[in-house]
């Protein structure tokens, strides 16, 4: 076998494309490198198509006529999976294969954008899969993941990151920020760690004792 | 004095144009027909002026290089409120800004979209002042308001309206959806409202016991 055979592991993040708004051809391609698994969700089959993409699994309600054989033929083989619970979303549903299937890490795109109610939701779920699987939202201005455990990371002096809390978060304490927070609390609504930045080129270090807090780096 | 001349009282609400996605330029041009006050964000004054609307007052920290000179030319009379305090953001200084001066109502634009750190600080932050102004955050997909006190509204059958939890709210009740809520619970980013609806045209009722609701009017 060649040294430069690519073997695509579940340990590299699966990657799951939502149903909002696309993100630059450059961060998708990014992305797609080194993923092992490219799960499409829904209604969003049909832009990905476009893009000459290969995907691995599809995946929704389809409460929508699709032209299943039609999709088979254009992108063969391809896993479709039908999850008609209301109860969850179809991110949340494309969340769940994903741990079932043994990947520990996921990304996910197109998740943002468009409509507020979904957009806000798909953000703030990512906190109630920290313990099972690592998960990062994309999307052309901002990298989101929930802090599980003790978060370190080395940063270049400047670099915006935001604290958000998802509801409650207590006891946080941070190192290498612009303004540390000492065993403090945040409340979203009414407290944020918005707009916070790495304050020299080095690690940050962020913990928390209880609660849900999503930790993002964006940019204009 | 002609009975169709416009008089703008402060009944009607102010418009906040914030620093984030222009919506378009038809919702824009509904929200400023009735506005008593346009009040516009730092560097978004750039992106208004260009479209050719009257602004009222200017807030911001300012911490970039203006030529305040040149911008009163085109702009006249223009308050110009100069707001340094680096605790809040502008969104919070803007809706200050009009508290003091006696507005009872604002709309919102331009404060969604881009960052996720800005829009979902901009979109939380609605419920800190639901004792104190009215406030409505619309894009070009979404109409967002805090409950404070019952909500009432009569909406045609099908319209998708979603109750978003900041934080925990508790004794939830609502009537007039698909899918109603008895005394019930609901926690951001582990359960929430998404995309329920008006179930036939009729009236709409919401309320809560206790916590911090958002209730969305979103379309695709």
């Amino acid at each position: 076998m060649s040294s430069h055979h690519i073997i695509r592991e579940k340990q590299e993040p699966a990657l799951i494309i939502a149903n909002g708004e696309a993100c630059s051809e450059e961060l998708l391609g990014q992305l797609l490198e080194w993923s092992p698994l490219v799960l499409v969700l829904d209604h969003a089959i049909y832009r990905v198509l476009e893009l000459g993409i290969k995907v691995d699994v599809w995946l929704g309600d389809f409460d929508q006529n699709h032209d299943f054989d039609e999709i088979r033929s254009r992108q063969y083989p391809l896993k479709i999976v039908h999850t008609p619970d209301q109860e969850k979303t179809d991110l949340e549903k494309a969340i769940d294969y994903l741990v079932a299937e043994g990947f520990p890490a996921a990304n996910i795109v197109w998740a943002t954008g468009r409509r507020a109610d979904h957009s806000i939701t798909n953000i703030t779920n990512l906190v109630r899969y920290k313990e099972t699987i690592r998960l990062v939202l994309f999307d052309d201005y901002s990298k989101i993941f929930p802090l599980a455990g003790i978060f370190e990371k080395w940063y270049v002096a400047g670099t915006p990151i935001s604290l958000i809390p998802i509801g409650v978060v207590e006891g946080i304490k941070t190192a290498g920020l612009k303004y540390n927070l000492n065993d403090e609390t945040l409340t979203l609504g009414h407290r944020t760690g918005n707009s916070n930045e790495a304050e020299t080129d080095g690690m940050v270090r962020i913990s928390a004792l209880k609660g849900d807090l999503l930790i993002m780096e964006c940019w204009d």
